[in-house]
Parts: C-alpha cells; structure tokens; sequence
C-alpha cells in the first residue's frame, strides 16, 4: 500500500508542477481525467487486508490459519486440504476445468481462486456460503472436499496432531478448548482475509494515470461503457450480486457445457442450493481479479482462453458481439487486474509432525 | 558449505590455540576425538550438490524441474505430481502411513523423503529404480503415480502447456524437440539433487564437536556398537544395499504390517520387482536423515513413532533388546539428522498457464 501511496502522491506532484509550469491541460489529459474518475466511481483499490468488526485479522490466527490451509491429515483420505484446490502454482486454484476431490471423486464446478474471495459478498458459485469461514467449517464434512462424516471426526482428526493445540491457544486465548472447527474457520478466514493481491489497475485507480497502458485504458472504457461493470464493479470487479448466466440465450449454446450427473442436468447454479426455480441459472458473479492468469473459465472451466470468454460473455449477457478490438482491449484491461502471488501462500508452511497412521 | 567450513577452521584454531597454550589435552578429550574419528571412519558430510558426471545439474535444468516437480498437469488425473507425495509441509513426504495416488487409489507403501534420494545407489523400496532420473520418468505411465497410458501420452500433455518449451530449449539446447520424457527425467533429477539438508551432524563430522549434545553422542557411540551403522552408514545413513528386512524373525510379528491386495500377502520387498526368491523380504536400507521429523515408519508406516522403530529395528536386525536409555540416546542421535528443508523446495514455482481442460 506503501508503494501505492508514493505513486499517488507522485502523481499528484506531477499535476501540481504543471499547473505551477503554467501549462493548460489538453483535451487527451481531460479525456485521460475523465476515464480516470469514472474508473473511480465504479471500482475500488484493494484494502491492505479484509478485515472485518467480527472477523479479525490476527497474527496467531494467521499462523494458525496458514499450517491448516495446508494441512491435509484433517481430510479422510489424508490428500485433501485447502491448498490442494487453491494451489500456490496456479493463481490460488487448481488449473484444472472440473475439480478432483476427496477419493478422487470429480467435482464438477470450477476451482476460483482463492485470492481477494474473501471480499465477495457471498462464497461458491450459488453463494451458499456467507463468508470463508463457514466456507473452511463446511468443507469438513463434505463428501468431495475433506470427507469427514461430521465435524466431530474432523476435530478429533486435529487433536490428534499435538503441534496444534499451542497454536489454537494462542489465536483463541481463554477458550476451555481451541481445537474445534468453528476455530479451523476462523483461522483459516483470517489466513485467507490476508491474500490479497494488488494489481496495477489499483495503482491507476489510485491516480496513477501510467499504471497501464493506452490499450487496457480503451479496454477499461468499453468495459465499463458496454456494460460489463453493471456487475463486475467494486472493489473486486464482481463478487456482489447474483446474476442469471446466460440473460440472451442459454449459456451452454456457447460454453458447450455438458450436463452433469450431480446436477441431474445442466448445472442451475444457485437453484441448487435453495431449490427455488427463480433462482434456476443464477450464479454468484465471479470477480474478475487475476481472471487472466486462472483459465479455464466459466463455472464448469468449458472455456479455454479468456478472449474466447469475453466474447461469450458479452453475448450471453449483453446481447452484444464484440470486434476483435474490442476482444483484445478488454483482455488488456484486465491483464491489469492481475496480482502477484502473496509471499505468505507461495512459502508452504513445515507443519507440526504427528505419528498419522491411514 | 560455506557455513560449516568456517565451523570447520574455527574447530581447528581451537585445537591450535591449546596446543600453543601449552594446555594437555585430558582423557575426556581423548575419548570425544575417539568417538569423532570412529563417526569419520563410517559416516560423511552431505556434499554441497548431488551431481554425477552424467547426470549433471545446470541452473537451467534445475529451475525446469523444480517446475516439473510441482506440475500437477501433467498426470491424468490433473492432480498428481512429485509434489503431491513429497510436500513442503512434510519434509518431503505425505506424512501417511501408505499414499494415495491417481484418482484415489491407495499405494500399499510408505512415501520415503525427497530431501537427499539422490545419494542413495537405487530408488524405491525394492531398488527398482536405478536413480532418481529413472523414477521421475517411469512415474509416468504409472497407474497408482500419474496414471498416463504411456510416455508419448505424458509428452503430449507436456507439449499442451506452451510456457514449458522455452525452459526446455534452455535446459537442452540444441535438441531438436526438447520437451520429452526423458528430459522431465533428466530436469526433475538435476533439481532433486540440489534437495539436500545439512545438519547438526554434518557440522559434527567436520570437526566440531559442540555441534551435537552429550546424549546424541552417547546415542552415536551405540548407534556405532550395536551395528546399526553396519547398513545405516555413509553420507546418507543407509541407501547404499538391500538388507533382509526381519533377520531374527518376521517383520510383521513386530511392526504388526498386515496383508496388502497389491502383494496378494505380506510386502515381501524386492522380490515383486525381480521374482526371485532370494529377494524375498529384501528391502533397500532406508537412509536415516530427516528420519526423526518423517513419521510413520517402515515401507508401510506401520509403526508411529521413532522410539518404537529403533526398538524394533534393533530387535529384529540385530536380536538386541534395547533399553529405554538406549533408545532414547539413539533417537537423540538421529535428531541430530535432521535439517533445514531446502528454500528452493518450502517456496513453491508460480507455473506458466495453460487453457486446461480435464
């Protein structure tokens, strides 16, 4: 954030000693103004952190957090943990199209990544889980995540690794006994409210007018003058409403997805989890952060390459065909979304031993 | 290296220094010089790098292969890798008594550390790899490993992740198509060769006698005298023979390893790879370093703890029933093994992107 604040008082140097310089603005600089506030209105620079009044962010939690995010003897098959989803080599996700869980059970929706996701309003594709950390618990007992048949086996899974007791203590001081999973939640919320990713696109946002460049500058422009910041705007690009996938035509007549034996059909996204057919084909709208360096894409990874995505989308959504400009600047719009990896997921943790017999 | 020959040229100026103070060396010190000559005689320091004159490591192949090594891609399964058996988090093992490989399916053995393989004269618990190259390659058209149907399968999708080509010209240059199977072998070999983890009894070797504890040595003095050093000696502590896994009486009466459907019975070691009956129960001696950090233990991690292990070890390959001090000299003097997992191996590789679709 440091470095960002430098920037945007640099800039601001920058305006001032033009005007001291006695220099009028031309029309360029109005225009580049202009696309620069109105980038301002509609998305948000990342915070340092996502912390929130209840969910706090501290450093034994994140310790903490971090070795279980790793931690994989938790899981019934002993294969199993956060990381193995969310990988330190592919953006916090697994590069694969479908996901491959506990048992080698397939899952068939795609792994987002797990950097900023603490900041959507809602966690999974049919957001039906409020924050990462009921995220974190629930996983537990899921058949294609951990495997475990209810929490209490999980929890007795982390008892038996004696290296974790010190830790839950001291993230959870005073509580008769730590180790449980609501605390497995918290810590690993807290670890994951830590990985954030600043990009470029937050240095411009933040008045850096030369974080990017004049084509990802026309990509911001019919970005958001096409529509697609309706929904993939804030401080994620995405990530705060539900939308129905596939407004123009059904999505799968683009996306060639394929049913799905979980789903008894094509994937309804948030019906799903309410069962309520007004909710047939909505989905959370997925941020767009780091979007570039995490294909496949859609829900079910059915698309290869994000110019073949934003075409789709823009069809499916807005009803509109986009030109092969057009295609090409919104990519470089949001190759300036992408990040780099946090120091504290590309370093793996060495966890606490424990005499693990499966 | 650095680090321990100045320990090792400090160590000497102190000798001078008492041999110029006109000091006698007292019989204690004899016996400390006894006890480090015996140790030099029968064990040596890890050397900087594990490279051969074939089998060498430039930086370009190692950078390639520490890629390789987490490259989950590649298998057919899409989440298989080195990596995925041999973790950061663990040492370099999965920390479970037998793995679990390709679409879920449970390996009847014991994932033995990366960290120093390379020195050993074969891999594999029953030898069947002549070195690490070998391992890496062959893993690939593994049903229980990376699952592929053959080679030119493996290659295939190799060849789909284009960031991979240039690593691969650089690492081979000259090669008319580098990016082969074989390669893989060669580059995930250069890199695990750099994987060695210096330890307090490396620097003790060297000549500094403060670098190990009172006990660890009582517990090397034993180590030496009850034979285990017989099999477990050289750089690594082992993995320089087969030996008969069960001299005085079966194994499994001790470690309690029950029947596997892979063996169709006991795991009689080397005897599924040659089928000769003189290889029946012949297993590898497994090197000891990092064997104090890397539960559980034996080819099928059938017993939990160290004490337990060296219990048996000494009970069953030398008809010795140790005492309770022994045994805990002898694990104070294997805790000395232990070293810094590699910084190169705990920060995983961000991986070139792909449009990948399983």
């Amino acid at each position: 954030m440091s470095d960002r604040n430098t920037l945007k008082i640099a800039a601001f140097a920058a305006v001032t000693f033009s005007v001291l310089g006695g220099s009028v603005l031309v029309s360029a600089d109005d225009g580049e103004a202009e696309l620069l506030a109105r980038a301002q209105a509609m998305f948000k620079p990342l915070p340092d952190i996502a912390e929130t009044a209840d969910r706090p962010v501290t450093p034994a939690r994140v310790e903490l957090g971090r070795a279980l995010f790793f931690e994989t003897r938790v899981s019934s098959d002993g294969k199993q943990s956060c990381a193995q989803c969310h990988q330190p080599m592919f953006y916090g996700t697994d590069a694969l199209a479908e996901s491959v869980g506990n048992q080698g059970k397939r899952i068939p929706r795609n792994v987002p990544t797990v950097f900023n996701t603490a900041l959507q309003f809602a966690q999974h594709y049919g957001g039906n889980r409020v924050d990462v950390e009921e995220q974190a618990v629930k996983a537990l007992p899921s058949g294609l995540a951990y495997g475990n048949v209810d929490l209490a086996e999980a929890e007795q899974r982390l008892r038996a690794i004696p290296g974790y007791r010190p830790m839950f203590e001291k993230a959870f001081p005073g509580e008769a006994e730590p180790v449980t999973a609501d605390n497995w939640g918290l810590a690993i919320g807290a670890y994951e409210r830590t990985l954030l990713t600043p990009a470029p696109f937050d240095d411009y946002l933040e008045g850096d007018s030369s974080a990017i460049g004049a084509k990802a500058k026309r990509g911001l422009e019919k970005f958001m003058s096409y529509g697609c910041s309706g929904c993939h705007g804030g401080v994620v690009l995405g990530g705060q409403m539900f939308q129905k996938f596939g407004i123009t035509q059904n999505y799968w007549e683009l996306t060639g997805s394929t049913e799905k034996a979980l789903f008894k059909g094509r994937d309804k996204g948030r019906f799903h989890d309410t069962k309520d057919e007004a909710d047939a084909f909505m989905f959370k709208v997925q941020q767009l952060r780091n979007v570039a360096v995490t294909p496949p894409y859609f829900h079910d990874g059915s698309v290869a390459t994000l110019p073949e995505a934003v075409r789709i989308m823009a069809k499916l959504q807005l009803g509109r065909d986009l030109g092969a400009d057009d295609v090409s600047d919104i990519v470089a719009f949001l190759e300036t979304l992408t990040g780099e990896v946090p120091e504290n997921f590309v370093n793996a943790p060495v966890l606490p031993i424990a005499p693990f017999l499966n």
